[in-house]
């Protein structure tokens, strides 16, 4: 499948690097066509890996992978284009962080509203499927990575066969086995609350290779 | 040991029961000394146990917990008095939980604050911890209730001995078994914060029998 991932740092680069893995098609979008650092990935990453602005990467792929940091999500969207985005499926895996006032970072939104209703709210016609924000990017694409994959990832978002397909892709590449999901996006409101807890136990554990189960 | 316990609601008595079932001597109390509930919960809760003002519950325990809903908690620790309070052990099980905009509830505090804080702002010589508001109260007082007790509680304070003697409650009658200490009072801003995805797991899995395991 051709996908495009939308942001360039770590996360963008760990998830693309995976989907090459599976056998996708990735294109990496930035800011600038010319970004050194996805140029420098798509030339290690092989054949299947090319990069180039937030609109090529939008238009490239038939799934959509939001990986710029939540502060710019809004920006990396519009820079995307409307056109570009319009019936696909995005998966937004990014949190509203703010790092302005100090560590442990506060949330931007929070509480009555979410980065993921924003999102959606900003572009209606775009299925976004809230999902792998509450653990870091390599645990994302291999969940075996923590406790042999017995952990727990939440989805959500207001389409149903557009869950159904990120829910492959989760439980099938990415080994996720237990994918709980919590209704309608305005459920990343709880998901992307769980960042302040997740901030101070990778301060407290001193790894980021944790995560929670729904023990019931 | 003498236990006070602030509130008389579900919360309030299941951990009164607990704590007469262990041996200890428990003082329920609320806002009028006749309090019906707390009235009905001593005549059957037998001869350890009493009820009276929060005040009088205040001034009894040697170690305090608070139960009342998080929207009363400052003037229910008002009601209770400095005097009674000072130096002591506070164990608060609340959280801001704001039902007035409908379900599922948000937050009345969250992100740059908590409760947590605020009762120790407010109540300088309490020793407050934070602890047990992440689970159902059946589970706060029988962690085997859910899978075999095989999940995590988080606990935080600014008093290092406050939370060594609330943890040997915890792991002793209560059956916790993983019990993580998050650092100073602040941390219960993301311990509170974790009530948004709590009230949605409950409505998707239909039990309130569940918890977070931290998987590392």
């Amino acid at each position: 499948m051709k996908i495009g991932v939308l942001g360039t740092g770590m996360v963008g680069q760990t998830i693309g690097s995976k989907l090459i893995e599976l056998g996708h098609e990735v294109k990496l979008g930035a800011r600038n066509a010319d970004n050194e650092k996805a140029s420098a990935w798509s030339d290690k990453a092989g054949s299947r890996a090319s990069h180039g602005t937030f609109a090529d990467a939008a238009a490239f792929g038939e799934l959509l992978f939001h990986c710029a940091v939540g502060a710019a999500a809004l920006e990396v969207l519009a820079a995307a284009g409307d056109a570009n985005l319009s019936n696909k499926v995005l998966v937004d895996v990014s949190n509203p962080l703010d790092y302005s006032k100090g560590m442990p970072p506060t949330l931007l939104v929070t509480n009555d509203d979410s980065l993921g209703e924003r999102i959606q709210r900003a572009h209606p016609a775009l299925r976004v499927v809230k999902t792998l924000n509450t653990v870091n990017c390599s645990v994302m694409v291999n969940a075996g990575r923590v406790a042999g994959g017995d952990h727990t990832m939440f989805l959500c978002g207001n389409d149903a066969s557009a869950k159904a397909s990120v829910r492959e892709l989760l439980t099938g590449g990415f080994g996720w086995k237990d994918v709980i999901d919590l209704g309608d996006i305005t459920n990343a409101r709880a998901t992307e609350a769980l960042l302040p807890i997740w901030v101070r136990l990778w301060g407290v554990l001193k790894t980021g290779d944790f995560n929670f189960k729904v023990m019931r």
